[in-house]
């Protein structure tokens, strides 16, 4: 018996096939065509569904979705890149649609009990993703449970302050770790300090200065730029700050790095794990594993499907 | 039928009868006498807890005990108030000596429960204490329980890093919130200010300087001392960021807040409710309700008691 896990985003719907071992059996994914609004695009998510479940035994399905919501009432407030999703019942819409049980969470909060369930995260109790990406994302699982709050809010870890008078946030705060350790983050960075004319082999190619990764800085770095290196030292000295308050709020047993951020390997995780352990209570810091995510871009449908297996009891 | 609370610090030993709705029905306290050792005290604790016992039905004790230890294993790792207290299996002596079953469990966190059973939490299922004194602890209750992390580590509030290169901390680190809103801290900062000659009528008494407290500043706001009024200003703003940090790592239902600090009010409490609304996300900050601690010292031996209710299952 298999269960459909779905993750929702503004470019594409991806959907896997996921055995109760959390083995992923088959996967797929269609573009969203977002501008079709809630009624087009959940049309879209059913059929696709119907075409990936065809002659499986699937009990049920997950779904991970962008933006506020409740996993409660099945409801997504919002969603950024879903024009048109607002206040919307999308479990109870998709229930209709398909006749098999819809479980919904947030995105994160799904990739992360996807790491827990079949990845980097098994067989351990408590642990906490770190999602680096466009911004610096998170979930947390606790005593062996997604722990996601009453609104579905809880392991926002990129909007943990390491500096109060630090930079501006696009949360609106200053000084989070995302504004250190975001993609957004980096590149803000290396064009201010190209813009002042430091020394660095980096060069922006024309037209990506609002793109261009983390990888551009990491080859500078492996080709032994200073500048480049100190950049994602930088980084992991935020990260590891983050991860020290981490390890004294929750005493994780590990703590887990997803995102293409992770390819820049030891220029960021050594600073990470020095500033984690130096910076949190030795005991905590000594259990605390600081780990790489294993699933990759699978570890939303695979959380997904496992978060169904969860709610629909097999 | 009740359970016995025992609140062990290094100068007194406090004791109270609980019924199973959190009511204290009685309560006493007696000096440690810590030099006498780990024999020495718990010959103490178990004497004077039959005393208490005595005639009423008791089903099984709870104790709170001061510094690193495990609830799983029932051993205190060290205390640094109780001279000899290494590595020692204070929950099988208890249990020994007085025949009841015994649960161990952190000081703190026995707090954060009393207040959660019984006090200002009483009534959701998510929750944060901050206990403000010499320095600044904690505890969490997620999901209606505590949550302590493998290593009974979980809820070191105190710190949380608000800026990684700010003062000094006693843990270790630099910028841990207890480093701005600890007694410690404020004395530092008024010993600072006045060696600096800064403009205030705050005068620290003969041979207080390493004990006054945050009522001498307190009562200096009050009589409208702009010194004074920043320094519980900037209490209030560190606690608020730290505040926003919780709330967007584990979007609770309350934050409450413990301690002697408390007393300063509004002039800590305006700040921090501001600080933590506008650096966190909108809706945890919205369900975040910031509330002062009721149970006062008897936090302690409530929690205690009501995690042996708890534990013993009644």
């Amino acid at each position: 018996m298999l269960m459909l896990g779905i993750d929702l985003g503004g470019t594409d719907i991806k959907f896997g096939l996921v055995d109760k071992s959390g083995r992923l059996i088959h996967k797929t994914k269609y573009p969203t065509h977002a501008h079709l609004g809630f009624e087009g695009v959940m049309q879209r998510v059913a059929e696709f569904a119907r075409e990936v479940i065809a002659s499986h035994d699937v009990a049920g399905i997950g779904m991970g979705v962008p933006g506020p919501m409740s996993s409660a009432l099945g409801i997504v407030y919002e969603a950024p890149n879903l024009p048109g999703w607002e206040n919307v019942p999308v479990r109870d819409h998709l229930q209709t649609l398909i006749g098999l049980p819809v479980v919904l969470h947030n995105d994160a909060n799904a990739a992360a009990y996807g790491e827990f369930w079949a990845g980097a995260g098994r067989g351990c109790s408590n642990m906490v993703l770190f999602s680096l990406g466009t911004g610096v994302g998170g979930g947390l699982i606790l005593n062996g449970e997604l722990y996601s709050g009453p609104d579905d809010t809880a392991g926002e870890l990129g909007h943990i302050p390491i500096d109060y008078n630090g930079p501006p946030c696009n949360c609106g705060s200053r000084g989070c770790v995302e504004a250190y350790a975001s993609a957004t983050a980096i590149r803000r960075i290396v064009r201010e300090a190209l813009a002042k004319g430091v020394e660095t082999s980096i060069r922006i190619p024309k037209g990506e200065e609002e793109t261009f990764g983390a990888r551009l800085v990491y080859e500078a770095a492996l080709a032994g730029d200073a500048f480049a290196k100190q950049v994602l030292y930088d980084v992991g000295k935020a990260l590891g700050i983050a991860a020290a308050a981490i390890i004294n709020i929750l005493n994780p047993e590990r703590i887990i790095y997803a995102g293409a951020m992770i390819g820049a390997g030891e220029f960021i995780f050594a600073p990470l794990r020095e500033y984690a352990r130096t910076r949190s209570f030795r005991r905590p810091a000594q259990r605390a594993q600081i780990l790489i995510a294993e699933l990759g871009a699978d570890a939303g449908i695979i959380g997904a499907a496992g978060l169904a297996f969860q709610a629909f009891g097999c």
